[in-house]
């Protein structure tokens, strides 16, 4: 964004503020109804309460409607609760149906239901219709405001009646056809309708490879295909083939967006969205792993404890820990996000489990047998002791080859049992290997006690 | 996707398989030419070198086109330099500009320059006035194939003029107004057009307050704009304003896709897009990072060497080595995620740093104090010693303090230093935490070594 766009806006913002300081209504709304929605939602979200409220007395709910739109998603409910029920009501009519059901969705339904007896019948009928999916389902994230068309009209006709509800379509560049069961035959682009002689019918136009989704498909599986195909819509249909509704590419940024943000929270074991919250809400995303893994550390610390012997006699041996364990942590997380990444995409089902079992193993071999020498020469040279390096350099070895096993399979095994393979999360699967690793270390030079002293 | 939708490409699948065994090159054109070009490249890329050539016989250089736009960028360059020169300039030519220009900018000079000389010169000069922009700037990702029209024209003769140039365009569904000096004004969505009067000049209807982005700009930042202002395409400007290109949402969720993919990798210390990879390869990309926390754990294990005295009189202290690393390491990669995430959204820049640096503060003590405390009654109830449990519960407090502040302070130093912040990638700081915590229990331990005995 150019520095020109920014100071432009800080200019405008400037005088939105001073407008809504004099409450002059006619100076607010001309200034503040010429920005982007998104740059309302932005100024909106920066108020305090009294100034939003006066903003609400300001603006019609249709208005409103769209400033809410852009809102971010936590604030939005908290915005419409605080709001006279009337008013309220109006905005989730008039907003994107799906929109207002992400809203609804994530408030009391005593609440709900009275926003919807407030609210026309017509709009109060389409919300309820989507109110029902499954939360990150196809329904869930569809709308039902689309452009469909018959496929006996002829494309004048078709042209007149887009030209009738384009106002209130979430989009019009793709056109789906249905036949007289409301099943989806086709769709036609509005690139190739406004080619399109007038005389010429629908069924002479229309494209019949559509690629659609069944209302219950995972928003994760849509987000890639309309990626892979670049649509900018995705048409939504029940098992009997009828269209129920679109999916559009906004929404399925805003999907991508919280599915990496979702992984990534998961391998850092923390809600990394939780940047704008206060110090004891952020301590509260952060203490339930930090809690499993004291209690994770516990039990490695009590595996430990049972060669004290071990260590009594030789207590060079505990200065090699952090590096076993730290080497065994990290090649199990690089394993595992490879084999996360990899079901995310689909390329490792694509591959074969096997295939990719044998893979890690063969890389782990690899990675394994270089630095176990390289750590056995490094401390022979350092500590001049041949054994002690050689201890540590197998108990590498092995650790890494089993530490990157582990890293794959637990996600994969997690997938088999549909549940979501990123919950083997970082720090979790760090201390398994903390404990894996620490076993093989100390185990084997039990065993070999007798060349180590 | 619906499992008919599957096996239906199946079928499909094996049918153009079955024409290409047969050489017969009509059934091949029949069914290859009806499927979606992403399915296309899918069975494209999973055909061999001699299939490959037969396909290259089969279909013209424009249709071969539509199926390379798809193609996986890592493949696309493979492809081309297979092939007969003129066909893969014929094949650049008619592929979407920015793409063409990726691919070309992954081979040698000699070859970018001879295809440029075979290909017609318009699209030669379009190709060439994109080659020179940075990667993952604006320039690098924008197209020069858009629609625009000017101030002065009439509503139907922007109609006519866009019927005209819709085949070539890669959106059509914004139209972009200039000036007689080619500076951008405004832009029209054809929503907006199709319900217009023909008899209105385009000044009438045009939306001037047009957010447009330099040509330099980030490709991150572009993504989050497109994605706040739910835009399909935005426009891309010079500094004196001048249109240059477009940047369209498919090319966005690309960007999207490839900077999650970045963020997840750093965060792992491993590229994760590398599941399709052979084991040496694999292997290839793991060891830089394990190698470098190979030396940072031998760091480590030399600190502990210095108070090998400490560890001879208490050998008990080396049990919770594991437990206090770990725990360091993770609330380090927490804080870290959540900060990285945080520039990357702009929510930290918006808070401030020092706020931020504040937050973490007290996040860090709340969880140090929580769980030093359940440490030292944890360890007071099993090992039935107050002062060990007093010190282990006192490292882990101070450990998570400062492991908590590091880890937020280091990505936001480098993000100053204009270095990408996720380079702090996890296996660094975990390190690093690994070696401060150390530091601090066996300091400690040395300190109070009376009180142990």
């Amino acid at each position: 964004m150019s520095d020109v766009t920014i100071n432009a806006r800080e200019i405008i913002n400037d005088a939105i503020e001073a407008a809504l300081l004099n409450e002059d209504i006619n100076q607010f709304r001309a200034e503040f109804l010429k920005i982007h929605p998104y740059d309302q939602s932005e100024f909106f979200e920066a108020q305090t309460k009294d100034v939003r409220y006066l903003i609400y007395s300001y603006l019609s709910p249709e208005e409103m409607a769209e400033v809410m739109e852009h809102v971010e998603r936590e604030l939005q409910g908290e915005f419409i609760v605080e709001m006279n029920p009337t008013y309220a009501a109006g905005i989730l009519a008039k907003m994107a149906t799906d929109d207002a059901v992400d809203i609804l969705n994530d408030l009391d339904k005593n609440k709900v239901a009275s926003y919807l007896t407030i609210m026309p019948e017509d709009e109060a009928d389409e919300i309820k219709a989507l109110l029902h999916y499954e939360e990150k389902t196809a329904g869930s994230i569809m709308t039902t405001e689309f452009v469909v068309v018959s496929i006996d009209m002829t494309v004048k006709e078709a042209m007149r009646h887009l030209r009738k509800v384009a106002p209130d379509a979430e989009t019009i560049y793709y056109i789906y056809v249905v036949n007289h069961d409301r099943q989806l035959v086709g769709v036609i682009s509005l690139r190739d309708l406004i080619i399109a002689e007038g005389a010429l019918t629908i069924e002479d136009v229309v494209n019949r490879q559509i690629v659609s989704v069944s209302v219950g498909d995972d928003q994760e599986d849509i987000a890639r295909m309309m990626r892979d195909y670049d649509f900018l819509a995705l048409p939504v249909v029940d098992f009997q083939n009828h269209l129920l509704g679109i999916i559009t590419v906004d929404d399925i940024m805003d999907v991508m967006e919280e599915e990496a943000s979702d992984d990534y929270s998961k391998l850092a074991g923390v809600d990394v969205d939780s940047v704008d919250q206060n110090p004891v809400a952020a301590a509260g995303k952060r203490l339930p792993w930090l809690i499993i893994l004291l209690f994770l550390g516990l039990f490695t610390a009590s595996i430990i404890a049972r060669f004290e012997e071990t260590l009594e006699q030789v207590a060079l041996l505990a200065i090699f820990i952090p590096l076993i364990a730290g080497m065994a942590g990290n090649t199990g997380t690089q394993s595992l996000a490879v084999a996360v990444r990899g079901i995310t995409t689909g390329e490792l089902q694509k591959r074969g489990i096997l295939k990719t079992i044998m893979r890690e193993s063969v890389t782990g071999i690899i990675t394994g047998v270089t630095c176990g020498l390289a750590i056995w020469l490094i401390i022979f040279i350092w500590q001049g002791t041949f054994f002690l390096g050689f201890l540590v350099g197998l108990s590498i070895m092995i650790t890494l080859f089993v530490a990157t096993i582990s890293g794959a399979v637990v996600p994969m095994l997690m997938d088999r049992l549909n549940i979501d393979p990123a919950v083997a999360s970082g720090p979790f699967i760090t201390t398994i290997n903390d404990i894996i690793s620490i076993t093989i270390y100390f185990g084997m030079a039990t065993m070999f006690m007798r060349f180590l002293l």
